[in-house]
């Protein structure tokens, strides 16, 4: 009983500090551990797994919709960096720089990729000649560098995985479908298999890609209020293309420089999940990525026949979904808490007594039900209970995230709201960057996007009063 | 056919020049692309596509070892790759280091992983207390980079795709049998679905990794009989575990150090697929392994009923095997270069005369074999032709190398053997490093390894003629 209560001592409430929370989710769960590199996280094999099955869901849709993996170099030099000049004053504050190879001093200094954009144009530049060349729709799964002051696990590290996708369409107006479907894309897959519901929106041009004509993200709040900037996808219209001198001949004979976009999705998200989904007993998993679905624990496992019962309901169960029984000589108890710490989102307690009455009890994570179930149905009742998971998690983090809307037409509610119940602000604006720095300013909100979802709030912007066309969700963000 | 033509010519003879055939099918089946960083490679889709498969197959196997998937950071601060005093000496020469971070100079210079060693033994002194947290069974796959100063596409790259393992256990039995697990995972998957055929064996004092103990390494040997070192596992002893204090409480209460191992295998295998397998026609590629393993390529396809059969065959055949049809509107001889320059192993034609007798051809890529089979026995036929593949470039392959591994037990014959027809050389050794130098130095052969298993060529060493004790395999190597 020492042993288990000291588990669970060790977190901190979320209500008590979110920050330490989730902290301490992020090391007690094994997701991570601290490096001794500054600001770069050690993904330990519970948090690698859960990324490998993003990773394979995601891949599987991006093949889906004609998208071909390839990998680029993680060396940029700094001449390639700097040929398109928005991307350049973006990223240049941020990359490492390798200045020394082996014991030489490099003649051109080669930056640690943040991001790819330069390496595919130039990469593009070399193999799209004609309209046959195209579209080219390329992604890849690689880490990126962006030397940051500041870095939490997941949230925000100096070094994180993620896929970047870039193609190359022979029309603007290909282009932005194709950006737009990516959006989509990513909007369904937090929905459907981590069970986040987002907002789709345009970012203001102050908030959008360095380089990129137009930005789209989607959106979602952590469970103190705090929205995430979850996936992006931009429209770089044929401004890389010039500047990098990608062309095509056309069908018509005609030169035409390409139309670009590019789409990400990181770690980061797993961040998204921890605080979308976790409670004060630790991690809670979706179903559908989480590498263990189900734990068997048995109960008085000294007893006779109780080991042998649950292995073969392991055995029974193991074709279904991902289970795992925990017959280590640890406390019943002490199993729970780490099965519930670890999000594992149902768990079979099987005794004696159970094993008598041919039944076993079933308890979900996400809602702490417990039911007594017969034996007989485990096949049937197992995955209909982990899809019921699955739903009752996204509704709950979607009545949450509505809960925690709020609508302002004036800037003294809105600076209110946020300070007493952080939140999504919905507010008109007037589309001006001087309205969008002065809120932050008073309220230390940033515009999160322009909802593909319009409403008509207030005819006027909070800020100035001047006419409104748009609609803005506005947040603290991480 | 001027297309046609063109397309055949590009390709230098293996015969005239092996180094030039070699780029020019790495180029010509749009595997890779060269990048404006000096030795980094752009791994196409059609390259990476093999990568994939290699990766999906092997992480498997690891899984079903007992292996587990970990993301480690990518730098290295210098004062922890120094910690082991022959790992650094062995790498510092040949690290990229980063010395600046966004606008700041770093306080301490980072390393770019040349390999993980370091980074892994750091972590394990963290998560490693008792003998219950062993063993650790840990494998990454990432990129690594190394300051070649020449390099040539997947044989040897600034920088390269590949997993590493790296594992602690509780004694030194178990580290040299984990150790050997792995070679053996390596050869099987080499000769199982790469259809490459390695001799299994130790590596000499000189040739082995820095840091370890002993080195074992699967050799395997191209067509124009150089020798290429396909994957290697090591056994560290308690060496790494000593210079990082890695040490735990044992069953009997006493403080331990860790044994560890560490294995990798990278993107080189696929240059071997390449120099193993490939012909002046171009890549030729294990059906397990390839992308695309059947080809469907419609005849005189402007005439009635002959896409839509192509198609009807597509659809009855692409749940059973890879297939793509090409009714693109190049020439159908293009298109079987096409389809030969890219290594894909089958391919059905059909046209207006082979559907009038529900007929089609089936060309094998490996040997050129040509059949008319009946369209309704294809479910049946294609499989077990790819099957017979996959077994014919195994043994054309094992037939090759063992044509090409001679035995000397004098210089002179030895060194006159690599002049005229290069192989793999059995010769005795004495064990002294200095014949093995001289050995070098006189026939430019190095030991590729002391295999596994020993034959009594002679009893006395080759260049000293003092008594030896082991057979070792010597050749030229990439």
């Amino acid at each position: 009983m020492a042993q288990q209560k000291k588990f669970v001592e060790e977190i901190t409430s979320m209500d008590v500090d979110f920050a330490k929370w989730y902290t301490d989710i992020v090391k007690k769960a094994d997701l991570v551990d601290y490096s001794r590199v500054r600001g770069c996280m050690i993904i330990r094999p519970y948090g690698y797994a859960i990324w490998e099955n993003i990773q394979k869901n995601l891949d599987a849709i991006f093949k889906a919709t004609g998208h071909e993996n390839v990998y680029m170099p993680m060396f940029i030099p700094e001449s390639l960096l700097q040929k398109e000049k928005d991307h350049v004053e973006g990223f240049a504050p941020e990359v490492a720089w390798v200045t020394h190879g082996g014991m030489e001093k490099l003649t051109e200094r080669l930056c640690v990729r943040p991001t790819s954009e330069t390496l595919f144009c130039d990469h593009y530049k070399d193999v799209i000649h004609s309209y046959r060349d195209l579209p080219k729709k390329y992604n890849q799964w690689c880490s990126v560098v962006r030397w940051e002051k500041t870095t939490r696990p997941f949230l925000r590290s100096m070094e994180f995985l993620w896929q970047e996708g870039h193609t190359a369409h022979a029309s603007a107006e290909e282009a932005q479908a194709e950006t737009i479907q990516m959006l989509n894309v990513y909007a369904s897959f937090c929905e459907d298999y981590l069970a986040i519901p987002v907002i789709k929106g345009q970012k203001t041009d102050k908030e959008k890609f360095a380089g990129a004509e137009s930005t789209y993200t989607i959106e979602s709040l952590m469970h103190n209020g705090i929205a995430l900037q979850s996936g992006t996808s931009h429209n770089f219209g044929d401004g890389f293309a010039k500047a990098f001198e990608i062309q095509f001949t056309d069908k018509d004979n005609q030169l035409k420089y390409v139309h670009q976009t590019s789409w990400g999705m990181s770690t980061r998200i797993i961040g998204a999940i921890i605080m979308v989904h976790g409670d004060d007993n630790g991690l809670v998993l979706p179903p559908k990525i989480a590498p263990i679905q189900l734990a068997i624990i048995p109960i008085a496992q000294h007893k006779e026949g109780v080991l042998e019962k649950a292995q073969e309901l392991l055995n029974r169960l193991k074709d279904t979904v991902r289970v795992k029984m925990d017959d280590s000589d640890k406390s019943p108890g002490f199993k729970f808490s780490e099965q519930e710490m670890r999000g594992i989102p149902l768990r079979i307690e099987i005794g004696p007594k159970d094993i008598e009455n041919n039944q076993c009890v079933l308890a979900r994570r996400d809602n702490g039900e417990k039911m007594v179930v017969s034996l007989d149905d485990l096949e049937e009742i197992v995955p209909k209970t982990l899809q019921d998971i699955q739903k009752s998690m996204l509704e709950k983090a979607r009545a949450h995230r509505d809960a925690r809307t709020f609508s302002a037409t004036d800037m003294q509610t809105f600076a209110k709201q946020l300070e007493e119940t952080p939140g999504f602000i919905k507010a008109m604006w007037c589309g001006d960057e001087a309205c969008e720095l002065e809120i932050k300013e008073k309220t230390g909100a940033t515009s999160r996007c322009i909802p593909f979802e319009q409403e008509q709030i207030a005819s006027t912007c909070i800020c100035c009063g001047k006419k409104a066309s748009k609609m803005v969700y506005w947040g603290k963000a991480y």
